[in-house]
């Protein structure tokens, strides 16, 4: 049997090609072949110019047994290719199912490597110039989502840190909001949202609580939500 | 009055040079000076051979004073050079107090731009190949840390998220897990303590939630705790 080629989990970070991590752009400058998320941007793409390109995007919304297919297609690569990528938006380890791939990967015995990515929120967060924490303010900040799992509940509880940075936000924010203001959070609670995050069409919108609970807009892409005291504008920002 | 300079507020991550962004080290092959942290090592200055070097370095324990000269060199440097570079441990925007450096900045017209850096959590998620979140297990993760401003309370609130990160958490994680012991958790909650994230002498403890309370040996470098059942190792993991 030949040898088997080795996996990289790498992340992509938030879109635009020069925020992956040094390693991660050797990885794909060096890769054999490159499966890549729908997140994944076109320049990014550029990196890995000499490797074989899988899209294996899925979309929220979209049939979870696209996982089991993705999985099945990294074991297949490393029974072809030396080198694996696997590129994923944001970072590998957070909302990214990695722990499906692993699973997969390690019950055939095949090498597999992680390389971080940026994940959005600290990349919305240099981009509007906002931190998560502040000291005497904030120090504690939660990310979560509300996308479900068939067997997970609807409605968590909200995590009670003092930043909270929802992701994939768009449809669910008017709901967080309104549950954060029944919990008595302050009504003008700043709220920053930042849709195409590090992309040329980025947008950021910044709002109060009671702004986000009469909805946003629908966008054209990864939105992220963030909500604290740690997000109010600084009196000389620009 | 000369040109002011630009200062980059550019995230070093975690400690290995090639887990800084692509974006962050062209900066710093371009810099004209670099103020760096305790936390940057010696491999990442290698990046900035041709700048001039500070280091503001400083530790916890020490008078937070330190904080306000950093200000005033920033200031300083963006008179005397173009291309100011503040590198900056893991993520600025997280546990950095780039919100004091950025008014600093602001209030003197000084024009400013911050590059994420990959945050020690994620970093050490890699490292471990734990993911942070778990689809059906943890679809939230807080990121805290218990090291007190003098105005804050000692002891506020724990996260009350699926997965969770304690920075700086050597010293602390023993209260920690007794107090998620009294929440409820159960004692045999998954525990990965890691040390020195990414750098040669990275050490990383497998460990439960009563272990954790019955206290970590003191460690030598950043220590960071990640707690929930999103940690639980696979069945075929290495």
């Amino acid at each position: 049997m030949a040898a088997l080629g080795k996996v990289f989990l790498v992340g992509a970070g938030p879109g635009a090609a020069d925020l992956i991590t040094v390693r991660g752009a050797r990885l794909l400058a060096q890769a054999d072949v490159v499966l890549y998320d729908a997140l994944v941007t076109p320049e990014m793409l550029e990196l890995c110019a000499r490797a074989d390109k899988i899209s294996v995007g899925k979309r929220s919304g979209q049939r979870s047994t696209a996982q089991t297919l993705i999985n099945q297609q990294l074991v297949e690569c490393a029974h072809k290719y030396a080198l694996v990528v696997r590129l994923k938006g944001g970072d590998p380890m957070l909302f990214g199912r990695a722990d499906e791939e692993l699973r997969a990967l390690e019950l055939e015995g095949i090498e597999v490597e992680v390389v971080p990515g940026i994940t959005t929120a600290v990349a919305a967060a240099a981009a509007t110039r906002q931190p998560l924490t502040k000291r005497g303010v904030a120090r504690s900040v939660a990310f979560f989502t509300s996308s479900t799992a068939p067997d997970e509940p609807d409605h968590p509880a909200l995590p009670e840190t003092d930043t909270l940075v929802q992701y994939m936000g768009g449809r669910e924010a008017a709901a967080t909001a309104e549950r954060l203001l029944a919990e008595g959070r302050r009504p003008d609670l700043p709220v920053v949202v930042v849709e195409n995050c590090s992309r040329p069409d980025e947008r950021i919108l910044r709002l109060t609580l009671t702004d986000l609970a009469n909805g946003l807009e629908p966008g054209h892409g990864p939105v992220l939500v963030m909500l604290g005291e740690a997000l109010a504008r600084r009196e000389h920002q620009r």
